[in-house]
């Protein structure tokens, strides 16, 4: 057995003087469990099961279809929409909460079409969330005559953003790697060029800042169900920069999205507010438990949150580094490029995985041979880290992963 | 004050012999009200709480991740799509729950242009739910080259619908009215002339035998909210027939509806079966909080169903017409050409509707003179009839609704 002694003790002193630490009281944490998968489905606020219980109980059970207006179920996606804002640098009136990102990524694409009319391409990464580009290609079958390029790296990318690039479609950070891209940088070079961006910001919305405003970004997409912990399959959120609002269009032009929704007219008229990202009726029940997860982080700073994620994700590649190494690392390794998970590669990542679940190390894999470790920096402690990695090597130097029954494979999610 | 003690003696006897009686119990009926408004949003079934207590306290807060492949999260899409599919006369794989019904609207009217690609006309309703139109309206400005056409009443729709039309977009029951359109003699005729036909079911699902497989119809979509007592904003259906089901596309291409999902695979590649109308992760606690509405439908009879539902809206028929003669019949007045709801103009019918709220009994009211009021088939009782009726009766001749309070028009939803 490995020596981990110093390493725990590090980490309970980085703990003691941690400005979040209060915060993970707010949660349910899983019973005996260390969970680094909340950038895959982040922890469930204690506030949640109330939030939950009296909507159930109140609102439908008892005010039933009084609640529309008693319990203002119809403005829900933009109210909470403008207590997401502040996390990602938008101002109120910019963000709504609906549907599902991939819908989201559709509504946007074809909101940046309608403001560059004259152009048709949509500029892309290899390396992006597969859904991103999946909706890209629903876009061009919907509408044809588009076409889209992918980009391979951050300097194609400055290549292949053009005067012929209606919009371009990035990741913020990589869900396979964790790498920050450069939303500053690309943003500038793409309006220079007179392209449209959009940010998916899937991976970083509740974990750095954003500061969508400050770039001067056109359209931004991401989920609710990872670092803002609103629940499995919680509504996602699309942002619209306030100068773009009125002349947006897009096509999934449901009655919610009604300049006038209850006069019943039969001609579509869009809001003009960000509601013209609205289709259709929300499910009211998981937008009352992403309530519980956005409020948390109403009193915090998001510096405070980036400072303990990026001291979580250095203690964790330092441990790595140190007890594993025969780990390869394949996130950055300067903590500033990195968003608030660590990936690496190993020959053998699922079996290794699998053997961490057994000994309640919740991480992810992702094909063909990566390992995957999110860490939430609402609940995740540098105690957690040190346990992690012991663990880790332990069944690294033991070889237990080998054995037979942690080879076969499941369905991964 | 009129006496309705022959009507409340014939309301129990009906209450005693009906083979429905018992199902009430199993829903969480709103204290003190008559509720009539089920056709907006349906009453909450007992055992809804405790699936989303379960839902949120063990597969989320305790199994998090896991629970995608534990509580088999991933599928319930298709799971819960194959328990609704014999209420509406759709076989296993047909069905799939997801997003709202306008989006399902949209991806349905796609699948069916998929299927017909050397035509491009569309044809709906003026009286058509507005959202259906909306999303009509979307798809053609997402593609172009397409037109909408509208039918005034069920004959013109026979003559616009011809060896031009694509597609059909019909509602089975008025939303307004209340009237069913025969599904049929549209259908058959639409095949006829190479038609493809979808229809919206928001209004007949859960109150009625549909049969869409015995009527060959291609699609349909629908919500869970209303008569299926999903819960707020519950997730939406949507039908395929099987014989279309690997032919179709739609252009909401998302992770969900790949063939696989979890390869990540930088090309979609549409899931081979219902599936393939999935898009984005979809809302879980709204998902479980649905199956409670659509268990209470599995050991019932739908025969049974509509027999109550006939009976419930022709006891509502004949009391107003004998004990509220100013006010004016909308629906059709033969039951058979009826859904489960009752629609009456009446020149004042905003301020009674207040009336009638304030006395507890809850209808609703579309623009500009119609009330509107819907029954339940599992727990509204003829008693509940007859109550509603002496109330208004009540209220029309004490001429109360007169008063400033009732005339203050709010939010209408």
């Amino acid at each position: 057995m490995i020596d981990f002694s110093n390493a725990h003790a590090l980490a309970k002193t980085l703990d003691q003087a941690d400005p979040l630490g209060h915060v993970a009281d707010q949660f349910i944490l899983p019973d005996g469990v260390i969970y680094l998968d909340g950038n895959s489905l982040g922890c469930m606020p204690k506030a949640a099961m109330a939030a939950i219980t009296q909507t159930a109980q109140t609102e439908w059970a008892q005010d039933l279809i009084v609640s529309w207006n008693k319990a203002d179920w119809f403005e829900l996606p933009t109210t909470y929409g403008d207590i997401l804002a502040p996390l990602i640098g938008a101002d109120t009136g910019e963000v709504v909460i609906c549907d599902t990102t991939s819908l989201n990524v559709y509504k946007a694409i074809f909101a940046g079409l309608s403001l560059r009319p004259d152009r048709s391409v949509i500029v892309a990464e290899t390396s992006s969330f597969p859904t991103d580009l999946y909706m890209v290609e629903g876009v061009l079958a919907a509408r044809g005559n588009l076409s889209m390029q992918l980009a391979e790296s951050e300097s194609d990318l400055l290549t292949q953003i053009t005067t012929d690039t209606a919009v371009v479609l990035l990741n913020h950070v990589d869900y396979r790697t964790g790498k920050i891209c450069d939303v500053a940088k690309i943003t500038r070079h793409a309006h220079e060029v007179g392209a449209i961006v959009i940010w998916d910001l899937c991976h970083s919305a509740g974990n750095m800042p954003v500061d969508l405003n400050t770039h001067n970004v056109d359209f931004a997409i991401g989920c609710t169900y990872k670092y803002l912990n609103g629940g499995p399959g919680s509504p996602a959120f699309i942002f619209a920069a306030k100068r773009h609002i009125s002349a947006l269009e897009q096509p999934l032009t449901g009655w919610w999205g009604h300049a006038k929704p209850f006069a019943f007219d039969q001609e579509f008229d869009a809001a003009p507010s960000i509601r013209r990202f609205l289709c259709g009726t929300q499910p009211i029940l998981s937008f009352r438990a992403l309530k519980a997860g956005l409020d948390v982080f109403t009193p915090l700073s998001i510096d405070d949150i980036r400072a303990k994620s990026m001291s979580l994700t250095s203690m964790f590649v330092e441990l790595l580094s140190e007890y594993c190494p025969t780990i390869s690392l394949l996130s950055p390794d300067d903590a500033h490029q990195r968003g608030s998970q660590v990936s690496v590669t190993f020959a053998n990542a699922y079996p290794v995985i699998q053997a961490l679940i057994e000994r309640s190390v919740i991480g992810d894999f992702r094909m063909p041979n990566i390992m995957r470790f999110g860490f939430s920096p609402l609940y995740t402690s540098h105690q957690d880290v040190a346990k992690a990695v012991e663990i880790l090597a332990d069944i690294l130097e033991s070889d237990i992963w080998r054995e037979t029954r942690f080879q076969t494979r499941g369905t991964v999610t």
